[in-house]
């Protein structure tokens, strides 16, 4: 099967230098999302990456998004929307990745310019962005450019978006994507997205699936102003007191929430997906390692696993309106805000849940009896996603790990939220799959940001595979 | 008794365009203390007092007191020391007072110039410092000059003891008063601090206690660095969830303190003493009104005034280390340091408060069963003070009021602290008085403050015949 993929592979080594340089010229543009006076960077960057696929003869268009809501001197940087083949014959993959990045400062405590490609005699390519993502967009402008040097017949139509706002909130993106779904998206017939990592460093994954997220405020007044605890302590009721109580009632020190009827939303273990645990390469040690702590809730890898992956938790961030700084302040805040999040999983419905969370800190806060007045607000929710591991888009994508890298590879879900993952499943009706190219040591969003070059080289096989299988792949689930 | 007063209060009467003017002249010198590129202003203002002491035949010393502790670039504003009179005969008062001031900004929201003495048509002077405390400071000036000029012997040798650190921590100032204890304060037979405030806007009071302050941290940390919480939420023991639950084990909604053994400490409540509050100026609208709320704890004014004055209280006053900013994170604090007080109160000894609150948090620490690693620390400590009312000091006080107010003062305690006050009393040895000259609403430490005409006027008169009867009082306790 795939009989042209030893063709691509010697393709893309013999490229590889050249591919390097391409990540090194997309690195040197800092294009930083979050900085205002970077904006310029952005579309610059927007527009070399649409010029880049324009130069290997895809279909390319920059489209705008208008102006950023709350900052209507700020254009949003655009879309980079292109096709690449119309072959009715073939298959259509939609890919997704974002040309922008996370603020990096030199003095943040950068070892190299994070703004110039720096790669170790380990082979690890330091930059931002080196991993996210512009390594793994730019795998699939390297696969188009391979496949044609080595005049192999592209075995897909390949639909991109690439967006420029990822890093700070995608602002704007999901109203292009449910617009474009029944139209510039409309024959796609599966969805690939590399933009996570592998759990560790030595084995790939795919991953299929990510727990949704609740932000929550709980908000307690009293006093007109901030006032002195010598004048008022003893006298006022006092936000603080009722807030940490509050705050106090939700979650043990093992993490187990204690919001009633919480956890029956859970959808059950069952001992088909127990099993799947077992063999996911991951070790307490691991997590030891990503802590800096041997601060470990359970004792072994996989309810460790569970923990992160399929049942939710609940985190307490802090308090706002309170006294922050260091040293001794002896304020009673007139106005605190509790925050908290849950992270939620299979079955678990917004509603439902923020109905649960709500009605117990009501009950809560009138079981203490206090004069302050409160109220528990949802800022932002954001839903679960499970995709199904068997689907054809999933299966295919297993075999190209397997040509490239030699293993069957960890089928993974995830802690935390990509939410455009659910948008395009639900706007567009076609499985979405994960398909990492950097590894857990890559420091995303940290200094030092890197990609390791074999994860380049070998990803940009592993996505031209991927396109391979998929394109052979029966329709059914396995 | 005291014959001359009358003679003395006309001549207050006569001068007070030109002791309005002398307050102007001394809010003018922006003498803020917390600011480094004030403290030539600063300086310049103990200059200017001490030549205004000069000028009217006081001995004065400008004390230096070396440099900053922590900032050696600057030297520490110095002591104004001066005496007037050196008659064997008279008895001998120390008085103490500050000629520094808190910061002001205009863009606070001042409505004048805040180094601009105002005066509007309500008698109403605003502008920094001018209740706190250069009012009460130029009342000591102003009645040796209004004594002198209506020709009237000056009733006691006057010491006095003004500093310029006072809203800074009072830097340097203890060990002062120590070293001069038995030197320059030796033949000192009582104490007058003029450097706090009226229960109200009608009543003068003179105050006889204050409560202590211990202020304390509870660190809780665990993993190595901030974690993400969809990465670690449910794999992780959170330092929040140990510290709120802690935090909410202080104190119940109502004020109790439920660290064992604590409330215990608390000298009885006697029937004499139940009987003092009933009869001080004060409503629950004062409170109401203060709070900018109706969350009291209490239905009455007399639980409410022993809540502030004579029972200990516990604040919580805000979290380190976790998310305090606006909008959402989803961050997991590695180290979050939680801080609150207790106001201490007769019979409670600081090193027993520490011992019990310390082992309490420690078994509650126990009791969660957390990997975390947590230790409460105590930040600072200052003891209660409580003098006699009954003593020569008070009664002579309280005579003054009468004179010039026609009515009894109310006898009140505060819920804050002044440690100068302790230091005075345990250094020398003598009866310390806190004589105010200011009303509730005069908003020090805020913006528009304002000392009322009246009060400076009559709280001239009332520094110059608590001078007289203090010195014919006989010496002992009625």
């Amino acid at each position: 099967m795939a009989p042209q993929l030893d063709a691509y592979f010697s393709q893309v080594d013999s490229l590889s230098e050249h591919f390097i340089n391409r990540l090194r010229e997309a690195v040197a543009i800092p294009s930083v999302s979050a900085e205002d006076e970077r904006r310029p960077d952005v579309v610059k960057m927007g527009e070399w990456l649409g010029s880049q696929l324009k130069s290997l003869g895809a279909e390319v268009e920059l489209r705008p998004l208008g102006k950023q809501p709350g900052k209507e001197h700020l254009d949003l940087p655009p879309v980079v929307l292109a096709r690449y083949g119309r072959d009715a014959k073939k298959r259509t993959i939609l890919v997704y990745g974002h040309y922008d990045v996370q603020p990096a400062l030199p003095e943040d405590g950068w070892a190299t310019d994070p703004f110039k490609l720096t790669v170790d005699d380990k082979g690890r390519m330091y930059g931002r962005g080196s991993t996210d993502d512009k390594g793994p967009v730019l795998g699939w402008v390297n696969a188009i450019e391979a496949h044609q040097k080595a005049g192999i017949d592209f075995p897909v139509n390949l639909l991109m978006c690439f967006e420029g706002m990822e890093e700070y909130g995608s602002e704007g993106l999901d109203d292009l994507i449910e617009a474009e779904a029944k139209k510039y998206f409309a024959d796609a017939d599966a969805v690939c997205i590399s933009d996570n990592y592998w759990l560790g460093t030595e084995k790939p994954c795919l991953t299929y699936g990510l727990r949704g997220c609740i932000y929550y405020s709980i908000e307690v007044s009293g006093p007109g102003q901030d006032l002195h605890s010598g004048v008022f302590g003893g006298t006022a009721h006092e936000p603080m007191t009722d807030l940490v109580k509050l705050m106090g009632t939700l979650v043990d020190v093992d993490g187990t929430i204690r919001v009633p009827g919480l956890n029956e939303l859970v959808a059950p273990l069952t001992d088909k997906e127990k099993a799947l645990y077992k063999d996911i390469a991951f070790t307490m040690d691991n997590l030891y390692e990503s802590l800096g702590s041997t601060t470990g809730i359970h004792a072994d890898k996989e309810r460790t696993l569970m923990g992160r992956w399929r049942f939710p938790s609940l985190s307490l961030h802090g308090v706002e309106g309170a006294f922050s700084a260091p040293g001794a302040k002896t304020v009673i805040p007139a106005k605190v805000i509790g925050k908290f999040s849950i992270r939620i999983v299979p079955d678990m419905e917004i509603d439902e849940v923020n109905k649960l969370v709500i009605k117990y800190l009501d009950e809560q806060f009138a079981k203490l009896g206090s004069k302050n007045s409160y109220k528990t607000v949802v800022q932002h929710a954001g839903k679960w996603w499970v995709a199904s591991p068997a689907h054809w888009n999933f299966t295919a994508a297993g075999k190209a790990v397997e040509r490239v890298w030699g293993v069957k590879p960890d089928l993974t879900r995830e802690g935390g939220s990509i939410p455009v993952t659910l948008t395009f499943e639900q706007a567009t009706g076609k499985n979405v799959l994960l398909l990492p190219m950097g590894s857990s040591t890559d420091a995303a969003h940290s200094i030092n940001e890197k990609l390791d070059r074999r994860n380049y080289v070998e990803g940009i096989k592993l996505l031209g595979a991927y396109l391979h299988y998929v394109a052979e792949e029966p329709m059914v689930e396995q």
